[in-house]
């Protein structure tokens, strides 16, 4: 027997969240034909008729994801379920029910534990999710939230990672680095933010709107191809449909979108907006790729569908598809996701734009 | 603003588990007449023709549910799995599918992360369970692992804990208090047991045996009415069949299986064998309550289904059904469970049976 709490042999560090992650995912079981599996936003079930199930889960863990005095019991809720939903608007599906595990610890009362509830059931009520079940128990040290949303679409619905097209336009649905910027002010101890444009960075951070309708939208449009959300930042986002399409992208840096708070609060501070735009990720917004003969119809019946911020659009209050690359062959000699200013190569590196200040 | 972090108001431990459980129900939507809701081992959910879908989620943390320096790595994800796995057996289903959420520290290395994988996997395919993907996290001091697991049955295979009836017998599938003899020697340093008694009862403790195949076949049988598992132990787990299903229960205590090796422990450190059994939970056998003048025709139906240990019968080496006691009516004037010795009440109060030794 070996002492399980000694100094690691194979620490995880050395390996990475993402090596971590493709060595887990050898020991779950292998998609097959019935099933899609893992590695995409959601498990994929095949039920009757036409009918697909879609499952997908997240834990938040205390000072990982989030710090208790950072956030507003009601925006935890919120964000909660919403990183969930967003998985399921990536697939094109609409989400139905949810199963919560929570593990509690003595900071959380049950004033705050109301109003933890509160922010998650608007959200569910939102979207017509309903919480059906779950696990209560007690952690010693730090709150631990596990969320399980179902939903469900159907074959020619189901948007993946692994269907984008060579030629395809690459667009997302909102604003990048807002989020990134809004953690950025809370790691400052900026909360809840001295101007109304910091506490929108902060909002967006702690309270993001999943793109549930924009999502079931964009599944039923065939000229949409592949679809992911923005969890881990464009950079990596981009990365995982080029890697499971066999393809790669190019994006163009000037074209992100990024919001006047954004680029105010960047400049008070001096970061790169360019570089939160890129990497900082949990902007739930979409990303997908489209046919490009009919980006233009798309967005045009894109800007019809949502003619304001909507029901869902709070973080997102001008609704449109913003183009922002195209996909390409892969081609070992290029990095799989490249951005580009003026059509050539920008330095884009591990730590983001270290030579390149905007 | 409030200050998240101050000191509760309604501190938790004030309300007591159940008591928050109750709470937090009611923050949760409503069972309604297409769906069984919360409040039984699994949500149930209607799909096409008699199928239903069962869903039932459970998280374990470091520190509250177990101690990574008392179990093994194959241990811990078997009994992570098979938690789960239980209550889908405590519904008469079938599980079919599972994800895992799991919040890594630094103390979990590759290694120690294989053999958890391995001891999951095995339970996995010993009942067919398929394992389709979760998420990896972070955590920054102790180990979270949440599993969901779906299965299935059918309307007349479906078993709550609201269906017993007057005059029904009690029944359990297996011993009782072995789990809660092997807590104690691990909470007195005993790991992993001098003894192979001492080993077997944490065996009991650390890698729980599922009653799958037995709940299955207790689903097919029309005189078993309700059925749950023995998670918290049975004056707890007798007391939700009896709330649910408005009527009462009393146990014979001299009926209760308890094991040799129990016997003998307790006979060594000076424990009350019987109120192990009583109230210590985690046994992961089956209560249910069965049609009396059918009893022992399923019993010997049982006897003949399960011939020895078999799959899924490690830690129940003598398969059968132990009746030990009978459902009666609700009665103001009596606890909802009461604990019988020769027909007379045996004083079993909230920290068990103080004033009675065996």
């Amino acid at each position: 027997m070996t002492t399980k709490t000694s100094k690691p042999e194979h620490p995880l560090k050395a390996v990475g969240e993402f090596g971590l992650i493709s060595k887990i995912q050898t020991w779950f079981d292998e998609p097959t034909s019935d099933l899609l599996g893992i590695g995409d936003d959601c498990t994929v079930i095949p039920r009757e008729d036409d009918r697909l199930d879609l499952i997908t889960t997240d834990m938040l863990i205390e000072e990982t994801h989030f710090l208790l005095d950072k956030i507003e019991p009601e925006d935890l809720g919120h964000k909660s379920l919403a990183v969930n939903l967003s998985d399921i608007a990536a697939m094109g599906g609409t989400p139905e029910y949810a199963w919560l595990s929570i593990g509690l610890t003595e900071k959380n009362d049950i004033g705050w534990l109301e109003q933890f509830f509160s922010g998650m059931k608007d959200l569910a009520k939102q979207h017509g999710v309903r919480l059906l079940g779950g696990d209560t128990t007690r952690s010693q040290k730090h709150m631990v939230i596990n969320i399980l949303v179902s939903g469900k679409t159907n074959s020619p619905g189901l948007k993946l990672r692994s269907s984008a097209r060579v030629g395809d336009i690459v667009f997302v649905t909102g604003m990048l680095g807002d989020s990134g910027a809004g953690l950025q002010l809370l790691l400052n101890n900026q909360f809840p933010g001295e101007s109304p444009a910091e506490q929108k960075l902060i909002k967006a951070h702690n309270r993001p709107d999943p793109c549930v309708i924009q999502g079931q939208w964009l599944g039923g449009q065939s000229a949409v191809h592949a679809l992911i959300d923005v969890s881990d930042g464009i950079a990596s986002d981009a990365g995982h449909i080029a890697a499971r399409s066999g393809l790669g992208i190019d994006l163009e840096l000037t074209k992100l979108p990024v919001s006047n708070e954004l680029t105010e609060i960047s400049g008070k501070y001096g970061w790169s907006a360019i570089d939160l735009a890129c990497s900082a990720g949990e902007d739930y917004v979409l990303l997908g790729t489209c046919s490009p003969s009919e980006f233009d119809g798309i967005c045009e019946s894109y800007r019809k569908a949502f003619p304001d911020d909507g029901p869902s659009g709070g973080n997102h209050p001008e609704p449109d598809l913003f183009p922002i690359g195209y996909v390409r062959k892969h081609d070992e000699q290029r990095p799989p996701v490249r951005f580009l200013q003026d059509g050539s190569p920008a330095p884009y590196g591990s730590r983001g734009f270290d030579h390149f200040k905007v």
